[in-house]
């Protein structure tokens, strides 16, 4: 089982992965790791994976079978469990709990060759689909307080397998980072009386100097305070604060801004391995007003060093406005 | 000039790098990188730095001549500029200042071939000794707040020269992690009435399941909640807020704990790349009874990926308990 242990001084929480136990040896930095010949996200290798959860299936084939075009699978290698109490402890100044949570893998595409940028816009809405579908679904345990929908592009942004695929992790308890943006959003509504992301938009929508991809309902910016050259943040321009109560119709929108963005990060940076997060509302925090979902895109350029970690800073060595320019003036084909 | 810009949601701020202005095509994972032939802090290249603004030079050779045994110059490409008015100023609902502080290099070593670790007791106390006189005369310019001494070594890590060095940076607002720490330490100081850190160190030295080196003075440590397999803590055994205050005494006890860890970590993880992080009071605060200076080290062994940018979690694949074993296990030379 494993276990999530708190730091006293900060109060942050660490998933600590008991079964995994790492020993030196298993860094592929200390030995060079052996590569899987057989990929578990291919058709015909539904059995590498654990039994799946959902699927998209049109041509009535059997589950755990070819015939998927999305296919959603526990992660065989999980952060969290899904079984089991979480059993809150102390050892002396410490404080400690099981790991308990979910964690899934959303398989993009049957293509092996094509990453989430070469998909056609109607899988993309798919995709988005599913999402919205598993979280619906995980919302129904009273155990989870979040659920995280993530992506890693590409072996320098941490994706272990190279076949499209997402992944979302459900939480016993609120992360940290959320918790900041909660509080932070909560502090200028309670002076403002206005969603601090709406007044975001409506300015970045007035000035155009960073606003890189644009439709009816969804606008991508390069934010104001850019931790990392060419990241990108996706918004609707409508106020909700949690993504899976996105509506049908929303969703073509916000595929297609979004397979927009990817375009022009992967044309202007030559695809590069990159990030992406989900931001959104607390399980139990339907209809908040103070909190706006979003979607943030880091494209992995830059290394994270010694003062990033000690003191939170982060130096950008580009400006937002400039990438805004490159990426705006993309020629997309 | 650099600028500072503060994420309008979370308060996080940013260091804009206006003058470096990468464009996508500088970006080394986008077009291969220029390797540069003259290594800058070797002796005889001297004027390929900054003039030096502190050495030892025990042979009475002239400053930017060879000769010295510790060097430290301005980075020539700063983060921030020592120049300048720290101006404050609005851009709608966005919040900017000018990008002042300091930023100096510590190089280690005359020898390019030797890392940190390699090196004699009695350099490495040279080493600790610029530290502190650094930070002692960068405390006299009142636009500064928080000096963060920090180093990367190895291009895993950050590192963008491979001569031996450290740097540091003078900033004119206190770092957001700064700012976490002091304040969960002074939430247990009003709840206990005993500093945090004083009390994990006689739980450590009593439990001895985490304890990797000890001394007279000092103690390294796996964290409990250690973020990242390997993460290391040193910390002094008596109580100061402030590294800046070490005394000439405990000076030598501090360089062997130093050195005894970085080369538990070389042996058992094949020379990694690391992070070494000191972490200290703020400059106004000496003599907090709440807060406990001390050293974070990171091997670099794992990716930091799209769960740990969304939620500031983390998982960690290796039993901080199980570190600690392979680490004191290991026999030196």
């Amino acid at each position: 089982m494993p276990e999530l242990r708190k730091d006293p001084i900060v109060g942050r929480w660490v998933i600590i992965s008991t079964e995994r136990g790492k020993r030196p040896t298993d860094f592929p930095s200390v030995t060079k790791a052996k590569e899987s010949k057989i990929c578990p996200f291919c058709p015909s290798n539904e059995n590498s994976t654990p039994p799946e959860i959902y699927a998209v299936r049109e041509n009535g084939s059997k589950p755990n079978s070819p015939g998927w075009s999305i296919r959603v699978v526990p992660n065989k290698f999980p952060a969290l469990r899904i079984e089991g109490d979480i059993n809150r402890e102390g050892e002396g100044i410490y404080d400690k709990m099981n790991g308990i949570g979910a964690h899934e893998v959303i398989i993009e595409t049957p293509d092996h060759t094509k990453d989430l940028v070469d998909l056609d816009l109607s899988q993309i809405e798919k995709i988005i689909w599913a999402f919205r579908e598993r979280v619906l679904d995980l919302k129904k345990d009273p155990r989870f307080k979040y659920i995280l929908i993530f992506k890693n592009e590409g072996e320098a942004a941490g994706a272990s397998l190279e076949h499209a695929h997402s992944q979302l992790i459900a939480t016993p308890i609120l992360p940290k980072r959320v918790i900041e943006e909660l509080e932070g959003a909560k502090q200028y509504y309670n002076y403002k009386e206005r969603c601090i992301f709406c007044d975001i938009i409506k300015q970045e929508l007035h000035e155009k100097v960073r606003v890189i991809a644009l439709n009816d309902l969804f606008v991508a910016i390069e934010p104001f305070a850019s931790r990392f050259p060419f990241e990108t943040w996706l918004m609707p321009r409508y106020h909700d604060s949690s993504f899976e109560y996105i509506k049908s119709e929303q969703i073509p929108h916000f595929a297609a801004i979004f397979k927009e963005t990817l375009a022009r990060l992967a044309k202007a940076l030559n695809r590069p391995p990159y990030n992406v997060m989900f931001h959104t509302a607390p399980l139990d925090n339907r209809d908040s007003k103070e909190y706006h979902w979003h979607v943030e895109i880091i494209p992995k350029l830059t290394k994270v060093a010694g003062f990033e970690w000690g003191s939170g800073f982060y130096i950008n060595p580009t400006i937002p406005e400039d990438a805004a320019k490159y990426l705006s003036e993309i020629k997309l084909d």
